[in-house]
């Protein structure tokens, strides 16, 4: 497991009705995500053109840090929430930064 | 005519046998955009699990700076040099920053 920083850009599309309640469930994942050891960045973005598409984009100390934040029960939580108000599972795709 | 900031996250995906030519391309965006003003933040990823997804994380002062970037010469030389090495246009979303 690398120990090198790790972004992360993961992509939630709300079902068009779902807007707000899905805003909702991802902002109360700000706080507590942000308490957590090896969460460096970790903002919530939502689409001008499409408010149903909601971004969150973050840096995390390592692979490890990260994992265990997928591992939370905040987020685990919050991603049962949103199984039903939301047209597709989260896409979370993990990136190295080249500058 | 918004004066917010505004984010964005733009996808580049490159054509397998292209990845190191589509990289080097967008390598050459960081410092010229970097001293566009209106610039916060333009940074480049890889994805860690496909070499050929690229994203730019960005941040501007507001949309007109980010339309002057989209109109500017070494974006649309870059734009056109990566036309014949991916798969599908660039996708370039806005955002707003939530928390």
């Amino acid at each position: 497991m690398s120990e090198e920083k790790i972004r992360v850009v993961a992509r939630v599309a709300a079902l068009p009705d779902k807007v707000e309640e899905v805003k909702s469930v991802l902002m109360g994942l700000i706080e507590p995500t942000r308490q957590e050891e090896g969460c460096i960045q970790y903002e919530l973005q939502q689409n001008l053109a499409n408010p149903a598409d909601f971004v969150f984009v973050e840096e995390w100390e390592s692979e490890a840090s990260l994992n265990t934040h997928l591992n939370t029960l905040h987020l685990k939580e919050a991603v049962d929430r949103i199984s039903r108000l939301t047209a597709e599972p989260p896409e979370i795709s993990r990136y190295r930064l080249l500058a």
